[in-house]
């Protein structure tokens, strides 16, 4: 008789998007006439630039004729996008990586959540807390975690790195020692970053005690700062001790197009064995490869006129950040992100628990956020709202939440 | 210090397809003057149907408005879609599954590789010999099957099912009762076929031992013999037995734009847990969904002028097999498949190993084919061709390989 992965059975409740849909959905049927916003989870609302609409169409005209179309493509992407985000994204900053340390994939959350997979299972992560629960959740499912203790919401395997006001929700070096630290910044969920010399500190870290950094980048578009890397590859030393994901969901809106990227560089090893050859193994294996037209819409992002209309983009995005962010502090809400981020992290009110917070805005002004706790157990009493609205939607729920008697 | 996942250093050698990619690439870049015809990877070669292109340029328009743009997908997959299989691939053909049993993907081979993650380790497969190698090694790096003999090419944990000529190339029951069965019909490498009656003893025979028959149906638009399922579901009894995994890119032509789709009856369970929520938490947590733009293509498959289109593409493949099966017939080859799949399968002449074949035919005439040993133990002196070629390549392809000296 057949045998099920007991780790799913030890996972508690449902993906943390999927119950926020299920409780909207729910209310939105009870109350159709409610108009409600949904400032929730972290979908663009924006359409896709005419530069990258402008390559689609050509894509497909190019699939359309025997000459010029294109079936299976490179398990590793194809080399016009991959020598475009290596020159790009990289070189361009003085980083290092060559075009064939970049595997294209099908967006971040599949390379986020499938990572985990070339490494042991004796390996222990260590994960910020609030954290994306990918990271976290993709592990259990492999059997990496230990046991659940539902009064603390941890797991017992897991090193948690608390992010909290106190250290401006920036994590300190665990004393544990970790094999594998998932590190995200421009910060999901709370919008805080960590300067150039704070992000070498854990390089560093990392190549002394012999761990992988597991390095999700995919707000890099969203920083405003200067001292704010937008690659782990600008520390030195990186090249032996970290992986790097991104994603043009954030920055090209292609949330519902999906395209990803992952670097390893080629000196990522234990011992003899290059990380780099794992996940090579692994995109041939079990992957075939992105859309053609996707991975040429991708290269549109890197044109010049791509690249205009998508720093516009952003802009319209940063722009509601600071309508959300100067909207509540004025109404007295202890509020942080934003600045380097599409993502606002506040305090909620009353010592509301983030759940009731959630329902509170649910039922009384329509607003759908994300309970912090959501992200772990230190997001608890925090709430993210996320900039990817519409202005006019982005201010309606903010006016909305200011004339709350609070 | 991170260790990495053992199981992937267990297996041997390279991906199948990446090693005959080498080898062409080598041979081509020694000899840039011949012609290369490859019917090697099952890789379509007609362009997209007219009916799809429109569906697509339509779709890339919608994603360049505001009011009709898409962000994220539904976790399983669009409802339009999920309607589209529901109706024309199950209820037209009797088979009752309902559109929110269909878990929508970027395709069977991720499919095909991923499934295995929600049964138990302890699980044994049984797989066909020769078979798909994804089924095998998907498992190997999940640690599934033991430890390798390379002598008899062959994992002491998995149970292997010939199919040679003295069983045409359709397995037998096995002795060793498996816990998983990876079937695939129309067979990929063989081409070869099971009646209803065959099919309907396996479905008997899971239910039986407790066992999941995976059923990959990426070639069921190839079938001609009216006695030959379509789907497993045809069979009384798969809906507690069986999942079924379909694609869209032997149909249609979508090997470059990449869509599938899993089915999981709800009724397939181990003891309370049902295979469906554990498929559904996977998708949730680990992908993002296919492009709506995919998806909107994959629903114009099934519109009339989809369709009508598509019957002609795919008689135009058949049209090749048949050229391949009676040319080589003619010329002295023993070859079977290409009736009901477009894989014809064939005897290597004067004993020669099917990698020498594969030499042979490279160096004398230039012709990529897939060397039957790479499919399994059973598959040695064999050989396997596609007739995904252009009829023009298939037919100078063929005539090359009659006129040598056999």
């Amino acid at each position: 008789m057949f045998q099920v992965n007991e780790n799913y059975l030890k996972l508690p409740g449902s993906y943390l998007f999927s119950t926020i849909g299920k409780k909207v959905n729910a209310y939105s049927a009870a109350n159709p006439d409610k108009k409600i916003i949904r400032l929730g989870i972290g979908d663009v609302t924006q359409p896709l630039a005419p530069a990258i609409i402008e390559a689609l169409h050509g894509a497909v005209e190019e699939m359309g004729r025997a000459e010029s179309f294109h079936g299976y493509a490179p398990d590793l992407g194809y080399e016009f996008l991959r020598n475009a985000i290596a020159e790009n994204d990289y070189k361009a900053r003085g980083c290092d990586i060559a075009a064939d340390e970049i595997f294209v994939s099908d967006g971040a959350k599949c390379d986020c959540s499938n990572i985990q997979e070339i490494f042991g299972l004796e390996n222990k992560i260590a994960v910020c807390d609030p954290v994306y629960p990918v990271y976290v959740d993709s592990n259990v499912m492999a059997g990496r975690t230990g046991v659940y203790d539902p009064k603390a919401e941890t797991w017992s395997d897991v090193i948690y790195m608390p992010c909290t006001a106190d250290n401006r929700f920036t994590p300190e070096l665990p004393k544990e020692t970790p094999d594998l630290i998932y590190l995200c910044f421009p910060n999901n969920p709370t919008g805080a970053t960590v300067t150039r010399a704070q992000l070498q500190e854990w390089v560093d870290y990392a190549n002394k005690v012999g761990a992988v950094i597991l390095y999700d980048a995919a707000y890099e578009a969203y920083i405003s700062e200067e001292d704010v890397p937008h690659s782990i590859y600008e520390c030195e030393g990186a090249r032996t001790c970290a992986i790097e994901m991104r994603s043009f969901s954030k920055n090209a809106g292609f949330t519902g197009l999906r395209l990803g990227f992952t670097v390893i560089p080629k000196e990522l090893k234990c011992g003899d064995t290059a990380l780099h050859s794992l996940w090579a193994r692994r995109h041939g294996t079990k992957y075939n490869g992105a859309p053609y037209i996707v991975q040429k819409a991708g290269e549109a992002v890197y044109s010049e006129a791509g690249r205009a209309q998508l720093k516009e983009q952003v802009a319209y995005y940063m722009n509601n950040a600071s309508y959300i962010k100067d909207g509540l502090k004025a109404a007295g809400f202890t509020v942080s992100g934003g600045v380097n981020a599409p993502y606002i992290w506040l305090k909620t009110p009353d010592k509301m628990t983030s759940w009731e917070f959630f329902d509170y805005l649910l039922e009384t002004v329509n607003v759908v956020g994300t309970p912090g706790s959501g992200f772990g157990p230190s997001g608890e009493g925090y709430f993210r709202l996320t900039a990817f609205g519409s202005y006019e939607n982005t201010v309606e729920a903010v006016d909305r939440i200011k004339g709350l008697q609070l």
